[in-house]
């Protein structure tokens, strides 16, 4: 098949210089080093679980590499406030994150919103103050595997120019639904911008010309310089249909500001996420739907092919598969961050020992 | 400012040979016309007023011209049965649409999803059984007027292609979102197909040849030629990004099924509408959130310009100040579609003076 033009392309190519790990050794070691910058082992696990399945799905460099940033981030040093539900109804909750990491914040507030959703059948939820959220993805599976539907919309600080605009105004802002089939659910995860912030810091580390038309220079032009790009703005996703894009973009940041994201800081462009879960059985008898949705993708996955094209995918398809086998053979952490790691961990343990 | 690259830039066109009439006249003309082809007074006064509001946003060609084609439908000449709601929960409610024409069971669903959200909060809505929907916009409108969120999406019968493949599978799959703002809703409604199926048709009736990418032949190969197009397949929206494109309109397509689209028929791939709608007061002090979203939308509006652009702008925006001179300034409607829908409310006049 043509591959996705995917400009997350590299973030899901393997290193080259690597060291195989079990998914157990990698876990042990994300987590030790994550407890040796301040988290809680509750928190280091948690998170450190979210990128380690992001590695298993193929995602890289979201995977233990992003503790090396975790550790340079300055909000990994400012205080951190117990997660709290500041507003709540049968059917909505607003959860302050606290400044905890999204990793962890992300989780445990959608685990309250499949208690809610459960419940009362349907739950909004809100959560606000807390950044670094991985993937949206992660969190949707675990709302399927309870059998219900999901919705998360996520809104950022700017770093994506509006259509026509030459300065960053809204957030990479990505939206994910997921559906249960009962056989894995089908889980659809995009950024709304026309590459991720993390890939862009990729490519200016790495000295890597970007694809055409993903950024803008400080000037408003378009660049493929990434480090001119990181001057300038990232632009929102669409091609030739950049303007729908743009409007989805601000549409995720206002519903941002409906689950909080001005209350921290007073700003209207911030960290914040929207979820609505819901039981599909409100409105279909279970069995129902999964016939319906399994005979769907059935049928599309039967569809006749374009010439040179091997097979057509299904939303998530491809990073399960992955991950099936990176839970088999393990994973490949690049030589450098392992050697990192290691030295974070080792100092954890180190004090655990004392 | 560049203009939005719109495949429905054609739809917006002024007819050249048209004829001037006042919001009253195109109301009175179309509703007798609409009766004149079977429907109740009170179905075909909703459907016009919807179809009138369209023109007026500036889609002309979704305006008074969709009578024409209505009448030629053949599911116009079907029997219809009651709208009713078939399951119903404090949260929830699943309507058949009774093989109505979608701008009556939609309007009438999206008034009933408004007295739900209102007493539960949320209100999770699904409606099967009823095709030719118009444009979201219209239904979200509603919603965000009473000071609600709301959120739509539309599965429909295949002419879109999933990503690799040669055979229509997916509807034109719109979504929409909408937030009320105290100062005019503000409404993000796209489709996630690179046409519209009604621009498309356009463009065959006009020999009027297609834009890059948009669509494909019979053969799964790339065509301009709107004729070769019919006989293929649309393609999803997004450009370079076709694969997001793609993911959206599919997980729109399972989202229908939870709202019944296969009940009627047993087919997966057909008509069905997810309302999702919630009072913004649940999570945010209302005035907070008029507050925040206000502010947001000034941000944005201030944006510093990209070279050889004059304005930012913000989704709905254009077809709402449209719409405000309209409402002053009447209505264009080319003269070949006044003729036919005169004669069409004559002879209803006709019958009725009977």
């Amino acid at each position: 098949m043509v591959p996705a033009l995917g400009a997350d392309a590299m973030s899901r190519h393997q290193p080259s210089d690597a060291v195989r790990l079990s998914i157990a050794e990698a876990t042990a070691l994300g987590t030790r080093a994550l407890e040796h910058i301040g988290y809680s082992s509750e928190e280091a696990a948690a998170t450190c679980a979210h990128l380690v399945d992001a590695a298993c799905c193929g995602y890289h460099f979201a995977g233990l590499p992003r503790i090396l940033e975790i550790a340079d981030d300055p909000r990994t040093k400012e205080a951190r406030q117990p997660i709290r539900v500041v507003r709540e109804t049968p059917v909505s909750m607003l959860v302050d994150g606290g400044n905890h990491i999204g990793y962890y914040a992300i989780y445990k507030t959608a685990l309250m919103a499949i208690d809610k959703a459960k419940q009362a059948g349907i739950a909004l939820v809100g959560l606000y103050n807390c950044a670094l959220s991985g993937r949206n993805t992660y969190y949707l599976e675990l709302i399927a595997r309870e059998n219900l539907a999901g919705m998360l919309f996520s809104s950022a600080w700017p770093v994506v120019a509006p259509e026509g605009g030459a300065r960053p105004m809204l957030g990479t802002n990505p939206m994910a639904i997921a559906l249960p089939t009962g056989n894995g659910p089908l889980i659809f995860d995009m950024g709304t911008a026309a590459i991720m912030r993390g890939e862009l810091a990729l490519r200016s580390r790495l000295n890597k010309e970007l694809p055409e038309g993903v950024a803008i220079d400080a000037n408003g032009l378009p660049t493929r310089d990434p480090h001119e790009a990181l001057k300038g703005s990232i632009l929102p996703f669409g091609g030739v249909d950049r303007h729908k894009g743009y409007g989805l973009s601000l549409t995720i940041q206002a519903l941002g500001l409906l689950a909080g994201a001005s209350l921290p800081r007073g700003r209207v462009q911030d960290y914040a996420q929207l979820f609505v879960v819901f039981s599909p059985g409100l409105l279909i008898p279970e069995d129902q739907f999964k016939h319906d949705i399994n005979e769907l993708i059935k049928l599309i996955k039967a569809t006749p092919l374009r010439p040179g094209v091997d097979e057509i995918r299904i939303p998530s398809e491809r990073a399960f598969r992955e991950r099936e086998r990176a839970r088999k053979e393990g994973l490949l952490v690049d030589r450098k961050v392992f050697e990192a790691l290691k030295k974070m961990a080792s100092a954890q343990a180190g004090i655990q020992a004392e």
